[in-house]
């Protein structure tokens, strides 16, 4: 089983830090390949960046096509392109975000998120509210990190994200913490030890959910609106998409 | 005033469908420039078409503010790039679907949507859900015709739409239609005549949200999760927008 | 086009502040005509104020219809006899509490209310819940102050508004301010100055949201729920309302 | 325990009838005194009907008040004045709307609304949300009868009811019908028995619901937003209203 | 009339507690009689020990329809069995959590619930949402008395609940609380008093709409998921239930 | 890693279906080791079946503790004792129902539920509504056959299924279809060929999702709501209980 894991920035550092967590929790049957957008921004930290980043990230999905890739995970906290990448393929692609939610749902009735910078919580908010975990989140918190401080400053960073998890602990009445950015998926064992709760993180999450997927022989349904895009004609910049053949 | 009207599709004809339902609206010291990508689908027609539309939206955008304009419509009814719109600018950014909405809410206590396309219901629904319309709207209907058959074959496509929403005037409860496509924004009166009930079309309706926004000095708020993006570099086919020093 | 501006309470120092604000806003080729009820309170604090003022809000909605006028504002911030309104009537009618929510919410994702007296905030949670508002809204905060106070003692009322403002700026991770009382309509550009968010004024929003409306053609529907009222017999003090012959 | 069951409409026969149910559910120690007010509408079928009798309701808690009364009962389907007319007093006030929602949530999990005119069905709908029954109730039904024709012409009014609560019953998956309409009060038992399934009318189930809470020691909180409203100048018409001394 | 309370729990002290007060707000004509299981757990504070009381209050239950009791409460604020319980007779059903509820709803606009354990909050939440209150409740608050504190240290448990419910009263914006535990069924006027709020008690409150219902001739719903359960066979330790005859 | 799937009816043939299932998805390293209780209801087809099944589970995780099991899968679609099952153990612990909701709303975005009888309808709709996918269902639909028909004439049982799952399919709108029923593991292939779209069956899902968290070494928070419950005693036929030292 092969798990295209697409970082949808193009910080080639990030990207190997999530490939990196990715193969950890991968079984053995399972191949991670781990790819970033040749075109794009190198962090995503607001509703532009991540608008820029979905062409990428659509962009790799037809790559993974070519490749017969059996399933897809597209590993930043917004799921970034996640309808729009269903449409390209029957396999199955999971965004980090819903791979934590869902998972968070299974071991905690109630669950808060640390992620990055307040100015993204908007994005979280509404991923929770479409997916219907409005509810089981208590709060969505900032550790205001710029994301590739993550990279660059990794342990300043550390030391935030566990201060706002350990107040996440002890004024949100939640049983696990939900973490808010695929930059932090080598952090999740230092955080979990040292707020003292259950940690979920989206890319490890996204993988085992990925794995599960293809094992049931459950792929992306091509009834109704996730069915392949009518072909048209794309025009200029994008006129290579005017080809997409899907299912052929 | 100038109001930048954006026509994600790259389809001239519907730009101009869409220019002259504007400017036929348009109070008179407003002047309204229509314009499309350069780059992109035809139709938007799927939640991949919307996502690449979206990039040539948001150039619009950034096109836009070079030319001081001082209030923007994205006029296809998924609101491609709205929030990431935003971001861009201090003027205020209208989508038609949430126009259309906000309309029909204040002359109507239920309406229905009549769309194009089944599939592409579900972004009519998520959407109404995140502006808070999901119990306004008793149901989104589909007139099943692609969208450039509003451009090509009128007739046939106006026909559907009318008998739709007949349907939905007898059987769910309703005060008002809303229509759900930018191209429809020229058969606003017939459809209304021939239904019996008022139409909301969203691009006329984007227009006098514009102009109201516009007269009482309110723009996009540049407090919180609009601000604009933090400045950082893009790669490969997008790095021009690297250059980005919004507010400068 | 006319506009009837209606203060719903029966001080006219306060439709003076309102017909101001309302004129300062207005295009060139509208008229703003304000009035309020020769009967009832002075000042709408309460579920009971609010109750029988509503009569009055009629009776001048009926005197409007006499007058010919084009749209109808309710100036006060619970929207007293909203539905009623547009029951009699083809015009559009226009809520400031409603007028404000929706213009708040096409320039950020989340605001707050900064409103009176704590006591009235269920009215305006109760709207919220109504038009759909509720997730857009984080917080109604009063400032406690008696309506009248604002005509008596602006400046000590004015400082209260903008120190509860800045709380929620502060505190609530907001993008706008919405005012909650008719009688701040004179104030928007002081307390966003100071407070340093875009802030939403109800009056003024609607005046151009009504504007809007009949620029668009539209006005309240008649089929349905809004429709006329069934004529029938009133008794007593009331028998005046008998003859109500709409759309005659 | 004195009860004052207000009939919103001016029609006495009404009054009877629902005097007359009343008496026949309350407790040995109960009063019943019925009444209805001296000015309004002789029937309740619109917003605008129900905005008018609201005045009515809350002199006739006024009235109650001097007459010492232990709790109200509101006998409009639309619970019309109930916020404020429970700020009028300590006493229990109950709407026959909420009463019966309340009793029939106890007895099935999801239930149907027929009510007399689909017009009128926004008004249940908006309560139901408030009161938080949405999604107790399967759908709001109308057999399409003025309200008056429950005076005048009660065989066809019940023929028309039965009719429509078997279409619940067979349609809606639901355990239990709510009658939605004061006026017919005495139609309960022969409609149970004609659809077979439990019927809950709201004037009767208001009855013991006010017993209830007058046994528990239970008034209207005066804390709060139901408390005393601020005293204050009414004018012209309503002049006597500046004279309220709450509570004094 | 027989209303049967059921203590879920098998600690007779408590049962009298609750017996007493049951008692005490009883209708002339009615008779309490107070139960408990035989086999159990001593006190109700999680999921786990829910889940076993709900067999003995099944049991009690078929045991009262041997008895041909009129009505049933079940006396626990998590309201373990209610459905099931229900799905036994065609006698109401009424659990101490709802009848709070439906009680605080009718006397304030917004309610706190005080209750023993915070990790039971989560079983309160619960409720709450499917019960329709989640709006109506501010905030479940505990006091952190384990259960059976309220038996053997009646006096510290009393002065937690009472700062509790200060701490609600200053905080939370209601008109009333809610007790979250029937162990605290006579501490109400004290609480009350100390607090200044109304207080609403499920144990009391459930007597008065068990008496209500029956007054009306209402019983649980027999047509669709309330249904008597299908006979089948019951295996081991609960072969008696196979026997289960309802109706005959 | 060893996974324990609990059948909570005492149907043997059943729990061997069940087995067959999961034995047939597992991965290589994954043993399954099926069972159900000793004592209760040979299917669970009403809240009284699920109440008393519940015990058999609970006891059954209780037996998993000391045999060491890495996961556990509750195989009934009600989900029953679910959190009180978590409460009892650190491992995770997977309903049917949660599962196939999960997984349907990655491959899909609406669904709809085809399970046995529609008096257990209701069962399903509380379970959507607390798990956030009340949206992501479009309807919860019956095929009217008791589960035991399931095991005794499966030909016929299948080809009701297939015909309710072709009605969701032309009349919902929807991509997938969950099975709900525990007793139809074995005929998802046949359910989705017939039908044309993805079939979500809970078993299977159940098993892949204990996998894909024992891997990301997640279990139930023991923090909160979910810890073990407090030791105490339980009387009569439950004293053995009163042993439960959990995590010792």
């Amino acid at each position: 089983m092969q798990i295209r894991v697409i970082n949808p920035n193009t910080t080639r550092g990030m990207t190997d830090t999530i490939a990196t967590a990715a193969q950890g929790i991968a079984a053995p049957g399972t191949v991670i390949s781990a790819t970033q957008p040749a075109h794009g921004p190198v962090s995503i930290e607001s509703h532009f960046d991540e608008a820029i980043s979905t062409v990428g990230v659509l962009e790799e999905i037809m790559a993974g096509e070519r490749d017969r890739v059996d399933a897809y995970i597209i590993a930043c906290f917004g799921d970034p392109g996640l309808l729009a990448a269903r449409e390209l393929t029957r396999a199955p692609v999971v965004g980090i975000a819903e791979a934590a939610f869902h998972m968070a749902a299974l071991i905690s009735t109630r669950f808060s998120v640390v992620t990055t910078l307040s100015r993204t919580g908007i994005i979280a908010e509404h991923l929770l509210d479409q997916y219907g975990f409005r509810h089981h989140c208590r709060r969505v918190r900032a550790a205001e990190i710029p994301v590739l401080d993550l990279e660059d400053d990794g342990n300043a960073a550390l030391t935030r994200i566990i201060d706002e998890g350990r107040r996440a602990r002890d004024e949100d009445g939640i049983g696990a913490i939900v973490l808010g950015c695929g930059g932090m998926a080598d952090l999740t064992d230092e955080i979990s030890e040292a707020v003292g709760l259950p940690v979920v993180e989206g890319v490890t999450a996204a993988v085992k959910l990925s794995e599960a997927l293809v094992g049931l022989g459950l792929g992306t349904s091509k009834v109704g609106d996730l069915a392949f895009p009518r072909p048209k004609t794309f025009t200029g910049r994008f006129a290579h998409l005017s080809e997409l053949a899907p299912d052929g």
